[in-house]
C-alpha cells in the first residue's frame, strides 16, 4: 500500500498527527540504563550500542499508543560507527513490530546510481548474492534537494517499489534557513521552486486517499511560509519538525495542514523522549515520555478542531 | 597540522592530485574474492564485509604510490548495514595506515547539535563515557549546503579543532545540477553565491601554504562554471568528481587549478578500480588500477605542465 496511506491510516488509528523523534543523545539517556550497560560491557561502544537500544525500547513502549510513526535520526546512531547503525538497524525493527511507521531523518543525497544505493539500502532492497536481501530497513526517509532531479528521482522509483516515502527538505526549522532556502530567482524564493519541483516529484505516487508518497520537510518556526507552501503543495505531506524545543506551538503548526484535517505530521523529539527532566512530568523517562505526547497529540487536535480542520 | 597543509604535502609527496574513488559495487568486484568469502561465510552480509573489505585492500595497495587520498563513497557501504559500515571503517584505517588521506563522500547536512553529532562521528570525537573515544575516522567529509550556516558551522569548528576538512558542494556534476544551483537570485547564480559563502566559512581554517580546510565540490563536467568559482573561491581546494566515467578530461579540470599548480583534488572511481573491466587494461584489478591512476595522473600533470600551472 502506497507510503501516505499507510500513514494516513496509522494517524487514524492513533487518532495523533504526531511523530516522536529518536535522538538518544547518550547523556541525557537515564543513568540506570547507561550504568547496567557500563557494568555488563564496559566503557564500550558495544555498551553504547545496548543503552540507545533500551533507551529506545522504553520509549517506544511508552509512546506507541499514541503517535503513528518514529523519526530516527540518524546522525546520532552514525556518530558511533557500526555499533551505532546496529543500534539504529534494531531499533528500526522493534519500532515496526510495535505498529509504528519509521522515519529515518537521514537527509541522504548524491546522484544517479549513488542516490540509488541509498535508496536500495534505507528504502529499497539491496541485492548481494542471488535472492539474498536486507530488508529491516525504514518506512521513508529524508533527503536533501541540492543536487536536482537526478538525486531524487532514485528515491522516487524505490517508493514506488517498495510502497516507500521521501520527506524533501524544502524549508527547515533552523535561523540561517533564509541563506539559501528564501533566496529569489524570477520573483520566487528557492524554497517555493524546491516545492514545485517536490509537488512534480510526487506526481507518480499518490495513493487511494489523495496524498503522495513524496512529502516535504517544512519548519515549524515558519508558519508563514508554511501556508504559502500548502498551497504550492497540495497532495504532500509535510514532515514539520522545530516543535516544542525549538518553539513552535500546536497554532504554528496548523497552517501546515489542509482543511480536511491531514496533510501534516508534527516531530518532536527531546521534548517528548527527555521529558523527564522537566518538572511538570514524572521521574519516570516512559512516563514522562507518555504525558508529553500525550499533551501533544492533544494540543494539536484541539487546535485542528478549532480551526474546523478535523479529522475525526 | 592545517588539512589543506596535509593535503598539499601529500600531493607532493606522491606528485599526484588523483583521488581514487572507493565505491565497491559488489557486483563488480572480481569473483575471486566474492567467491571465496561466499565460501567461508554463506551469503551472509559478513561475506559482503569481508569482500568490499578486500577488494579495498588490494586497490590501496595498487594506488597507495600514486595518488594522495581515497574517498570511499558512504552510499556504497551504509546501503549494507552495521556491517557495511564496518567495511567502511576498516577500509579507513588501512587506508590511513597505507599513508593515504580518507576523504568521505557522505554528503552530510544537518543543523544544530545534529550536524554536530555527523561533525563528531565522521571527523571528531564522539564523546561516550568519560575519556573513552572513537577515532578512526576520516581526515575529510563532503557536505551539502542546503540548510545554510547553521548547517556548516559545526563542521568548520569541528575541521578546527581536529585539523579535518570539508568540502561543500557547489557546483555538482550531473546533469539536472541546474535545476537549483543555476537559479539566479540579483543577477547571480546560487552556486555562485554558495561559492561566496565557502569563501567566508573558510576564512578561519586557512592552513600556513595558503588553502582553507574548507574546501568545495565543482564538478569536472562543467569547465567554465568551474572558473569563475575559482575566482570567487581563491583559498579552496576543489574536490572535483565527474572525470574519467562521467566524461570529465584532464583540459576540463585545469580551470579548477589556480596559476600555483595546486587547489584542486581530482576523483576517479570506476575508471580506476574497475579499470581491469576494459580491454586496454590488465586482467588483474590491481594491476590495471595501477595502470589506470598512474595514467590519469600523468595525463594530469602534463595537461597542468602545458598550461604552465606546475607543482613542482
Amino acid at each position: 500500500m502506497n507510503f501516505a496511506d499507510r500513514l494516513m491510516d496509522k494517524i487514524d488509528e492513533k487518532q495523533s498527527h504526531v511523530c516522536v523523534g529518536l535522538d538518544p543523545r547518550l547523556n541525557q539517556i537515564p543513568t540506570e540504563i547507561t550504568d547496567k550497560a557500563v557494568v555488563e560491557y564496559g566503557t564500550t561502544l558495544e555498551a553504547v550500542y545496548h543503552s540507545i537500544l533500551e533507551f529506545n525500547k522504553g520509549i517506544i513502549d511508552a509512546i506507541a499508543d499514541y503517535a503513528p510513526a518514529v523519526k530516527p535520526q540518524m546522525a546520532f546512531y552514525e556518530q558511533y560507527g557500526h555499533w551505532g547503525v546496529k543500534a539504529f538497524e534494531d531499533t528500526v525493527a522493534y519500532a515496526k513490530k510495535a505498529g509504528l511507521l519509521v522515519i529515518n531523518d537521514a537527509k541522504r543525497n548524491d546522484i544517479g546510481s549513488t542516490a540509488q544505493a541509498y535508496a536500495d539500502g534505507h528504502l529499497g532492497s539491496p541485492k548481494f548474492w542471488g535472492e539474498q536481501k536486507l530488508e529491516s530497513n525504514s518506512d521513508s526517509l529524508t533527503v536533501t534537494p541540492y543536487l536536482g532531479s537526478d538525486g531524487i528521482n532514485p528515491f522516487v522509483e524505490t517508493c514506488r517499489d517498495y510502497d516507500k516515502g521521501i520527506f524533501v527538505l524544502v524549508k527547515t526549522s533552523n535561523p540561517s534557513s533564509h541563506e539559501l532556502q528564501d533566496l529569489e530567482s524570477g520573483g520566487v524564493k528557492i524554497y517555493e521552486q524546491m516545492a514545485q519541483l517536490v509537488s512534480k516529484w510526487g506526481e507518480e505516487v499518490v495513493g487511494t486517499r489523495g496524498y503522495s508518497a513524496v512529502g516535504a520537510v517544512v519548519g515549524a518556526t515558519y508558519p508563514e511560509e508554511a501556508a504559502k507552501l500548502r498551497d504550492i503543495m497540495k497532495k504532500s505531506y509535510f514532515l514539520v519538525p522545530g516543535y516544542g524545543a525549538q518553539g513552535g506551538t500546536a497554532e504554528d503548526v496548523l497552517a501546515s495542514f489542509n482543511d480536511d484535517g491531514y496533510g501534516a505530521i508534527i516531530n518532536s523529539s527531546r521534548g517528548i523522549i527527555f521529558a523527564y527532566q522537566k518538572e511538570e512530568y514524572s521521574n519516570d523517562y516512559q512516563e514522562a515520555a507518555k504525558e508529553a505526547v500525550v499533551e501533544m497529540k492533544d494540543n494539536i487536535n484541539k487546535a485542528l478542531t478549532d480551526a474546523d480542520k478535523i479529522s475525526w
